[in-house]
């Protein structure tokens, strides 16, 4: 039976619900394309038509999941916000996504970053994403004055860094209950405040001396 | 046989350094009493004398790998450096010292990561400490007028979240290859220039408007 586009899409969305539910159910290395071919319904063969393979599959999944956040960096990126509000947005908007699913089920959450760890080079082109649109919204703030004397890849770097409980996954679950929107707020002004290439002293070539 | 205070001290060092062993080859739940007595040449009721329980054992070998980090932070706390300085190093030193765990084996680092998890209550004193003497650094940096507003507590969990990547060390292992002491440096003159608790703009109660 030939199927029309839509039909065809539709049926792609729901072997990745399905593969879902398997990734789900038993981690990443549970899922089975012959098992999910009979939970569907339908032949291997047929089966091979959407996904020829696991990797095909599990990229799939990963772009499902990561779609909504995706979305919001588009939206914060083509608002007309300045650059400080944006970062913000940027950051708080996707940690309250991943603190709704935590809070939800926290168990699930930690099978979809262990699974993101397995298939990483599959979440990579994600974090690629997030850090060209960081770029972007880092080089408006260097138009307004601010990072002064630094790189835009070396101010990504130290932003990732600065906010690594608020974008790492796997770090934000093990500090999530200390993480709220208003500390994300401090430390976004504290880095367009207080980041830039000037060695202000907390660095210094001698050694520590005793008192 | 009885032991003089100095034996007994080495047969405890040796304790800790034969189960440190089984530890490294198969994690805190190959660590096995009886093998223990086995391993050292002496009864389960002679060791038993040193170490009553599983428990009090992985305490000994929590506060002895911890023990180098405790004497860095009572160092850095002891000198005469100015805060910012003080709290470069405070991070640094420890840092610096896990770096090189990690570049001798970094698979024995992510077993006593691992193991840390596991008796998270044997490690949590640990943590206590640290936060006791970066709470030390903070006030000392709040007379010299920095962070204004901000109450202490507040301020040690803002810094220990923009410092994570350098402290937490499951964080640390993951960012490892993009971890230095310069880009370290830029975060701490940020955090001295840039924390306060004054909103200078990244929250605001408006949403996202479209551009």
């Amino acid at each position: 039976m030939a199927l029309n586009g839509n039909d065809q899409d539709a049926m792609r969305a729901r072997l990745v619900d399905l593969a879902q539910a398997m990734v789900e159910e038993r981690g990443g290395a549970g899922l089975n394309l012959s098992e999910l071919a009979a939970r569907a319904g339908i032949s291997q063969a047929n089966l091979s038509r959407y996904f020829e393979t696991r990797e095909t599959l599990m990229e799939a999944i990963a772009d499902h999941w990561f779609q909504p956040m995706v979305e919001i960096m588009e939206e914060v990126l083509a608002s007309d916000l300045p650059p400080r509000r944006k970062m913000y947005e940027f950051f708080a908007r996707r940690f309250v996504v991943m603190r709704k699913k935590w809070e939800a089920d926290p168990v699930k959450l930690q099978t979809y970053i262990e699974v993101g760890s397995d298939y990483f080079e599959q979440v990579r082109s994600y974090i690629d994403l997030a850090d060209h649109y960081l770029g972007e919204i880092i080089g408006e703030g260097m138009s307004d004055g601010h990072f002064a004397g630094l790189e835009v890849d070396e101010t990504i770097s130290l932003v990732n860094q600065m906010c690594a409980p608020y974008c790492a996954l796997q770090t934000m679950t093990m500090f999530m209950e200390r993480l709220n929107e208003d500390k994300l707020a401090r430390i976004i002004d504290a880095v367009f405040d207080g980041l830039s290439a000037q060695d202000r002293g907390a660095k210094a070539l001698t050694g520590l001396r005793a008192a």
